[in-house]
């Protein structure tokens, strides 16, 4: 069908793949069918092959292509509450900030968040995100669809706790298992394969056993995965390991009923002690890493004990409260940075060479890929693999000189450097305007209808 | 004399002034005569009163004036050695990278690089810097004039040391003194006042007594400033109190001999003890703050302790080698983060109400001002200072929604939203361009010449 723009030929580029064998192409080409990379490869072989049957061809010369960033703990809801809790205590920041404002949302103001923290995410080069939990995943997974993105989307899921509001207090363990069933069979594959629905478990405190072993339960049955907070702060496994007679915290304990295994995103995981990284190595958990709410919020993840024991660490933003800057890109600086720093606490110098560029972009992409149980589709450039990509442009004061392309991509790069971002094989964005939705006035033209 | 843009009367814009109260006007406007800041207030009674006389007239509805952001600390020099020393240890970075690269420089180097970062700096929001010394200050000089910015700029200065490349290592103190004082008497209020030049010494292990006390006697006659790399690294520290017999490190022993005072401008300043925070505030040091590269190089800094104890802190970005983003936009967002986190260490949590926003955009303003002592003419928006000024676009998707617009400066706002910058009363960009110089192509526009 020519002219329906069903093939893609990008030449000319800089590509990083991100494949096994971290493979760079210095003038690249891929040549993408619907959906995927049907071939990969110097310019002077892809093109001649393949510039007669593409319905488009891109010169990107001067520009770099590389495979969509995965954005693996972000709260779309949270994006419309950017600001309301910036420097106060933790304890204000949950119970008089973010629990009346998320508790009190609609489906329409859930599905604003969603587009306008879409909005964010695509500008800074994320083509997948993982939902942390809101409200309303009928109005995220339908915001989903309309911006092109991928995302694996959970509801928030409590059963139990403390201090909650008053809507959120009431709701049973088989309430709470059978909305998210429903949602599963409603939404899981739509937007053409790009919504997964994954099982939602807020945090430790807010979760029965029972809810924690039926979720596990459900989500094997359904192959999907758990998003879950894991081991934010000092209180979490105190409380833990005393009302659950367990010898550390939240980690020892999903271990000990079973719900460790590799369906488990487990975000921020901050404090856990080196006997819960091996278990989580052991049992293939996933990680979540934010960054700027850590360091805000939370404390230091030991993500480089992480990464030496083989746990799959990924790379989240977080919510727009936790992390004013909803930028995956400035995620990847900061990820450097920190781990770069904290060394001094122990060694009385920071380690300047410690989690370096190419370790970063892999926990933003072949990372995330897996974090998110989709490492076969996407996180790297690959015959075969979905057209996920994100072209950059680094010809601007931002980023010049360049004399490490991976080292400038990590540290350099800003967001605004993102020039064009392609998921599932459509372009989401082009020259820093996205296609899918209008960034302007994204409330007008897109009324909220499920 | 109408039409020559002698007058400019900017109205309808938020406007945090920084002045001693704090005061922000919701609908204000500034009236500026050449050079300074003539009135200011609400637009309904500006307006009115010198709408007529205004050579230029600009309505900022929905935009946000602030006053220009000082950085005070960055090699200017080294913006060509961005990415030259990513992921490496410390004396690989100086040995083997840096070093060989400052002193190969030629003066033509220096005003590209120079010209480059100030590019960069004025798109961060940046109308004074501090220069911690590079080799020709002549270059500099001539840059910082063609950009329109105003600058504090110091030689590198060393006249000790091990290890030097064989060009630097020659100098006798008395060339280091002589070299400088010709420097401060060509260049010292140059570019209609905006230039200043300071002396420059390099760190204390490159300095001998008779080049710091020489040093201090020149800038007390010549009422300037000193720019001084200070207590970095543990091991300056030690050196200092094993070869110089003093109890503690550099801050001590430059208080033993009388170094400290207000026109001494520290950088860093990260490996101080309670005792040297003190000497540090009575004695009325400028310290600047540099968190990116603290936290990559260096170690965290005490700043709270030394907020508390009354010293002066300012932020800076330090040198591109040392932090690949060069804006004082991040730093904010850093500086406050950093400190939000470190104190986990200590606590055992950390402190998400430390270092509030308005905190840290004073670091930026009157603390900047006060350290490059210059904050009876700029660091605030007040009527007889100067127009240094920052206008911001916060209607975009980076900062949406607002609900704190003083946080929103310093959490949410990104580079990109900085929209235009006046220093000395002259617009030096307008909506994101650079208008005294040619941004894609400097190096063709502007040829070298002193």
């Amino acid at each position: 069908m020519p002219g329906m723009g069903r093939t893609k030929l990008l030449h000319g580029a800089w590509i990083v793949t991100m494949d096994p064998d971290l493979k760079v192409y210095n003038d690249g080409a891929i040549f993408i069918l619907d959906d995927r990379i049907k071939a990969l490869g110097p310019s002077s072989d892809i093109f001649p092959s393949f510039s007669k049957e593409a319905d488009e061809t891109l010169d990107l010369s001067g520009h770099w292509i590389i495979p969509g960033l995965i954005n693996t703990h972000v709260h779309t809801s949270q994006q419309l509450a950017r600001g309301i809790a910036d420097d106060v205590d933790l304890l204000t920041w949950l119970h008089e900030r973010i629990w009346p404002f998320e508790s009190n949302m609609t489906t329409e103001d859930s599905f604003l968040s969603t587009l306008l923290c879409g909005i964010e995410l695509i500008h800074s080069g994320v083509t997948c995100f993982a939902e942390a939990g809101g409200q309303h995943v009928d109005a995220m997974a339908h915001a989903v669809e309309k911006l092109g993105i991928r995302a694996c989307l959970a509801r928030s899921t409590m059963d139990t706790g403390e201090g909650l509001p008053a809507s959120w207090a009431s709701e049973s363990t088989d309430s709470c298992v059978k909305i998210q069933e429903e949602l599963f069979k409603k939404y899981h594959g739509s937007a053409c394969g790009r919504v997964h629905v994954w099982f939602g478990l807020r945090q430790i405190l807010n979760a029965t056993d029972d809810l924690l072993l039926r979720t596990k339960e459900l989500a094997n049955k359904y192959k999907t995965g758990i998003h879950m907070h894991v081991a934010e702060i000092p209180y979490e496994n105190k409380y833990v390991s005393e009302q659950r007679h367990v010898e550390h915290g939240t980690v020892t304990y999903l271990s000990k009923i079973g719900l460790l295994g590799s369906n488990l995103l487990a975000a921020h995981s901050v404090w856990v002690n080196p006997n819960e990284v091996d278990l989580m190595a052991k049992s293939s958990v996933k990680v979540s890493h934010c960054p700027a709410s850590n360091l805000r919020m939370l404390g230091f993840a030991p993500i480089q004990e992480m990464l030496s024991a083989g746990v799959c660490v990924s790379i989240g933003t977080d919510g727009a409260p936790s992390n004013n800057r909803m930028s995956i890109v400035d995620e990847m600086y900061l990820a450097s940075l920190i781990h770069k720093g904290k060394v001094v606490f122990t060694k009385g110098t920071t380690d300047p060479s410690a989690l370096p560029a190419e370790c970063i972009l892999k926990m933003a992409t072949v990372g995330g890929a897996k974090a998110v149980l989709q490492e076969h589709q996407i996180g790297s450039l690959e015959v075969g693999k979905k057209a996920d990509l994100v072209v950059i442009n680094p010809n601007t004061w931002t980023m010049m000189p360049i004399h490490d392309p991976i080292a400038s991509l990590v540290y350099s790069m800003r967001t605004e450097n993102v020039d064009s971002v392609m998921c599932d094989g459509q372009w989401i964005m082009r020259e820093k305007r996205i296609l899918t939705v209008n960034e302007v006035h994204c409330h007008i033209y897109f009324k909220f209808e499920v």
